[in-house]
């Protein structure tokens, strides 16, 4: 190859990753579509995992199917919400130190997306103990976000 | 067994019968969770549907693990808003038809669902004019129940 064509594919690369961390934004035109993006995965999440709170309280009779259908519909968005938290997405109900110590968000992020995977497990084979346990660690998951990252 | 045995369970499957059209507001406590249910599953399905949009469009190049995990996630999706349109649950952008010919209304709704489903088979297949063909039915059906059943 030609040396001189690798100089625009360098420059190509170059910019792809220089704008990389743009991309969480540039999946939303405006900022509102961030924060309602990530507002109605967790709000959907939160319809659904709340359902499987009412069985592990009592509430509700424990119905092995229904509680696997909606560990499945949480399990299926934890992965969501994460990419309208890009740069200049700030506001809703967002605290600032979700960017300024997006590492530890992004931890936080990870835990609650294996304890909710691990409840969809739990869920799926049916013993009410352990999605009792899985639905613990996966609500201090939340939690532990909620506290931290989330205006009171 | 004792004829006296089956009155009160038969009165039990009567009050389940009874209750069952109750069912899908019992899911939620409030009207506004009910719309706000709506709301949020739709606008979701709505982000990731115009993703592949704007590939189809041309606007953005055709990554074709990208577009399979957009269509997953609206196919996913696809089954969850219509618990929210149970009895009681009018308002939002929702149009009082809905209720008043429910079964024309669940026909629109199976109808998009089995368009997406074949939206997301063919994004798993990778064919762009598959893809298109599908994307452009899919479309069609979010469009003709938006111009029956939503506020303008």
């Amino acid at each position: 190859m030609n040396k001189l064509l690798l100089i625009p594919i360098f420059l190509t690369v170059l910019a792809i990753t220089l704008l990389s961390p743009l991309t969480a934004k540039a999946q939303f035109a405006k900022t509102e579509d961030a924060i309602k993006y990530r507002q109605s995965t967790f709000s959907v999440m939160g319809t659904h995992f709340s359902r499987i709170g009412a069985v592990v309280k009592g509430e509700k009779p424990f119905d092995k199917a229904e509680v696997a259908a909606n560990a499945a519909v949480v399990a299926s968005l934890a992965h969501l919400p994460w990419q309208a938290f890009g740069p200049d997405t700030e506001g809703g109900k967002s605290l600032p130190e979700i960017w300024k110590e997006s590492d530890k968000f992004k931890a936080s992020s990870d835990k609650m997306q294996k304890a909710v995977a691990e409840l969809n497990t739990a869920a799926k084979a049916g013993d009410l103990d352990t999605i009792k346990k899985a639905f613990g660690a996966a609500g201090q998951s939340c939690k532990a976000c909620h506290d931290n990252y989330r205006k009171k």
